[in-house]
């Protein structure tokens, strides 16, 4: 039987339910959203006892399905005020998977002012007093501190952000190494797991698979896992080798790329921060590329970036953060980049929206343009709790609203992702609509996706982003299932048949598009009662010219507005 | 003819224009909205190049009426991202109606960086280079220079907060001795002129009459004005002595007194910062009570406190203030409180938005309770324009957002003013349906407010405050008269008539009732389209019980939601 762990933090007790018949074919974002949506009042302050946060574990995680141990959590956003679901990769999810527990539900709030952990084994769930050495501790000592105490254990931790309650705080993930190099990077949850008193969640399955969940119909299922994974293994050579920093060069090729604060689209120096110049520095330096987020990934998109005397600086170097750090600041060394990454890991901030907030900085004067040594000193301010730390923690909107600028790269609340909207206009239409804040994982129109749509031109926008956002929700976050493996319709049927053959159902490839709608809907619908937009684009994208050229945010606000709005029929001629 | 005058920030021009035919017989605050609505996006950027600041002279300003000078300035509100007026005392509405000006529409931003001052004259409005010596300033030393160099004129600045386009940035504006202690203190209105480079507006009719537009049925008119001059000095007694801080006892006494960040609502030294207290310090010291804040003021509330030495701290030290920086803060001293409010005033901050900060910070840890000096110089911080300075000036929303704090005292972006909505529960109702973020101006049920009504229950508030917020909206905010003329039934036919005798119309006061509803609709309508939500009073406020009384929120949302739904009739049995 698979269950539910629900930790209670206001009397500090734990316990365990069987799941739902209604959750009973839920997972990952699914199932964060719907124990959101029936046990989180949408008004309640996202730090206030009545927010909850929530562990769900993928409809196909733990299975050998490819690249599908990410792991959702989600509670209302303390960044956004509506729904969120984030993913991450580290092994927590197969663990937990194997040991059963599909969700885990932290509610409440201690009446005291101590720090907790919260470990989950096969014994069970506990709550303990968290270790005095970890608290005000960055994740990287915490995780150590915590590794060393709990050996093989994954762990989730907060740093000095979530401790603070900033809105830009994430939860770090470690990874195979015990590094907490990955992310529960968006929409604030740190905070939530602060509001909590939370310090980290500790995972160890001690190796057992206890209550796993047996596949109901394993020679329907294996054949298929298979034929999926030689695709993606196929598919995802380019991002083994650079990382996902690979899209340096095609996104700045379209002119999307944010440069000087979201200024200009291109970059001059854009060739000495690409996937491939990452790749080239590991082979001089000792550090790796292909390296796996999760067991089971096939796609290995990650990476560790040393420094110039090998010695580790942080690992997950990922797109969003060099281009945000990078060519948004005029930074155009992959060193400086890294340690900035490495420092929002170990403050537990998002690197998306702190490195707006870096370009914002910059723009106020607060450092020069390119300045290294001045944005890892600004970005350090966070670990040191003081006013500008904990502000830089907050995210991009509030950071724009204290220095009273109108150029806010936000989206809901949250900051976009390093995909300009005026160039890369269907992911454009994916933060507008987007009910996560400013997040491309919400359905991402990376340059060249759709048949024959230009990135930089509003045509057939639209259609291909509803489907990409429907199959997103459903065969990607939902099952726990890396985005790499591709939220496109010739990965459907792969995906349906999986799920089928695990839970020994059939639904058809209809019935799942129908199930990544409802999901949207749900949030919308959440989103709605907590006083949220369907739409939100910045006024700024859509009257600022974007250099080289001359791009505004032009699709049609009536069209983007019914994205969501599945009684309107839509042009999908152009979806792969 | 009256006028109104267009000042283009983004090419230096002014220009005049005849008054439209479907503004005749608007004034304040129902003429800001209505050129707001007409001219400017809902979800435009409140300080980017779209926004518009208006000024709306009242329908009755410039007359006999009593305390009929008061002056309403308008914009989207960067605080609540709602529409927003503000009203403030001082000789300039009187002067603009003079000039028959009756509105001035600052739009536009200018490409450079130069501050600039716009002077407005007998001879036209002119936008001349602010002088060297007042950028970077606060607003005491900026109405200095400017008097000196345009003597007699009425000065309307922006202080260090505005010019760095903080959410909570007010406009000081000179009083009939030329301090700028007077304030259009909420929503942001100074982040807006700062926005558009705008220092300071200068304004002197140089004692012209030329353009006022005489009074059609002179002979109907004075006997009303005369009359109701009488029982607004009558009513004002209390006032006049003891200026508007007479209401910390009452307040005190209905339990609904800020004390210690909003934990209870009885202060045990209440007695130190009372209006009388106030008062006896100023027979010691050389203060004034007594004083008008325009000519023609009949009532007086307002006042001047000296240190011991007898030298000038401030004026017009309001109740919001000496409780929010008083008891919230667990200050008993009338002299520190009265220089927070001086540093309030000067570098161009709202006092209401600032002392709940402070309440905030001392939660925070950030500040002793009761620290006379660490409160002073935690003030001091916002005119050294340090984060943590620029923050604090940011209003108490996004200060609690950095913070982590989930007790958050504001609606709609804005903070509440100095009566808890659990105790004073009809205060509670317009904070939480208020169109301009937490104000009690919008229609105040100062405790004893309605017939027997009991402010610290629920029953009967609804139908009290939809009265209230029609008449603050109509008789008050609309004519240029001041608060506390009393938004009240028995006050409407003395308004009314002195508004037909004025413009030679024939309202009913029906027609007056419908009027105010309709500045309610269109300001709800705008609000909607920016995406603000109809209701909102923070969840904290209904679950944590407020000593000694143990009062939650409790007023039924259903019926709160209705406040500005006309088509639902409500008890009105208990107006007065």
């Amino acid at each position: 039987m698979e269950k539910i762990l629900r930790i209670n933090m206001a009397d500090l007790t734990t316990s365990e339910e069987a799941v739902k018949e209604e959750y009973k074919f839920l997972g990952g974002r699914s199932l964060t959203d719907q124990i959101i949506v029936d046990e989180v009042d949408p008004k309640c302050h996202a730090l206030g006892p009545n927010n909850k946060f929530v562990i769900g574990v993928g409809m196909l995680t733990g299975t050998t399905a490819p690249c599908s141990g990410r792991l959702s959590a989600g509670a209302k956003s303390p960044l956004t005020g509506g729904i969120k679901e984030s993913n991450a990769g580290g092994p927590g999810g197969i663990m937990l998977a194997r040991m059963g527990i599909k969700a885990v539900v932290v509610e409440g709030k201690p009446e005291d002012d101590k720090f907790y952990i919260i470990r989950i084994t096969p014994a069970g769930a506990e709550i303990l007093e968290a270790p005095e050495e970890i608290i005000g501790k960055g994740t990287y000592d915490t995780a150590k501190v915590l590794i060393e105490k709990y050996p093989k254990s994954n762990v989730m931790a907060i740093g000095q952000a979530g401790e603070e309650r900033c809105a830009a705080s994430c939860i770090s993930v470690t990874n195979n190494e015990g590094d907490p190099s990955r992310n529960f990077g968006r929409g604030g949850l740190g905070a939530v797991l602060g509001s909590k008193k939370v310090k980290a969640i500790v995972i160890n399955n001690e190796g057992k698979r206890d209550g796993f969940l047996p596949i109901a119909r394993p020679d329907e299922f294996k054949p298929v896992a298979k034929e999926l994974s030689k695709m993606a293994n196929e598919a995802g050579k380019g991002l083994r080798a650079y990382g996902t920093a690979v899209l340096v060069t095609p996104v700045n090729k379209v002119g999307g790329l944010p440069t000087k604060n979201w200024h200009t689209g291109q970059d001059e120096n854009f060739e000495k921060i690409t996937g491939q110049a990452i790749h080239a520095l590991a082979e001089e330096n000792g550090g790796q590329w292909g390296h796996a987020c999760h067991p089971g990934c096939v796609i290995q998109c990650s990476n560790i970036v040393n420094d110039k005397d090998g010695n580790y600086i942080t690992g997950s170097l990922e797109f969003e953060t060099v281009a945000l750090f990078g060519s948004n600041c005029l930074i155009d060394d992959i060193e400086t980049i890294a340690w900035c990454d490495r420092m929002c890991d170990d403050f537990g901030v998002d690197t998306i929206d702190t490195g707006c907030v870096a370009g914002a900085a910059m723009d106020a004067g607060l450092i020069e343009w390119g300045d290294k040594e001045g944005l890892k000193n600004f970005v350090a301010e966070i670990g040191k709790k003081t006013p500008l730390g904990l502000l830089i923690a907050s995210g991009v909107e509030t950071f724009c609203k204290v220095y009273g600028q109108s150029r806010v790269p936000a989206t809901k609340g949250q900051s976009i992702a390093a995909y300009d909207p005026r160039a890369c206009k269907g992911t454009g239409v994916t933060y507008a609509t987007s009910q996560m804040g400013g997040d491309h994982t919400f359905g991402n129109a990376l340059p060249g996706r759709g048949k024959d749509v230009n990135p930089n031109l509003p045509d057939h926008q639209v259609g291909v982003i509803r489907m990409l956002q429907i199959l997103s929700a459903s065969i990607i976050d939902s099952t726990g299932t890396c985005l790499f493996v591709g939220p496109s319709v010739t990965k459907l049927p792969y995906i349906t048949k999986m799920v089928n053959a695990r839970y020994g159902i059939d639904m058809t490839e209809e019935d799942m598009i129908e199930f990544g709608k409802k999901v949207l809907t749900q949030e919308k619908e959440f989103n709605r009662a907590a006083g949220l937009l369907d739409v939100d684009m910045p006024e700024w994208f859509k009257i600022e010219k974007l250099a080289p050229f001359d791009l505004v945010f032009d699709v049609p606000e009536e069209d983007v507005a019914n994205v969501q709005n599945f009684d309107v029929e839509m042009d999908t001629t152009r979806v792969w």
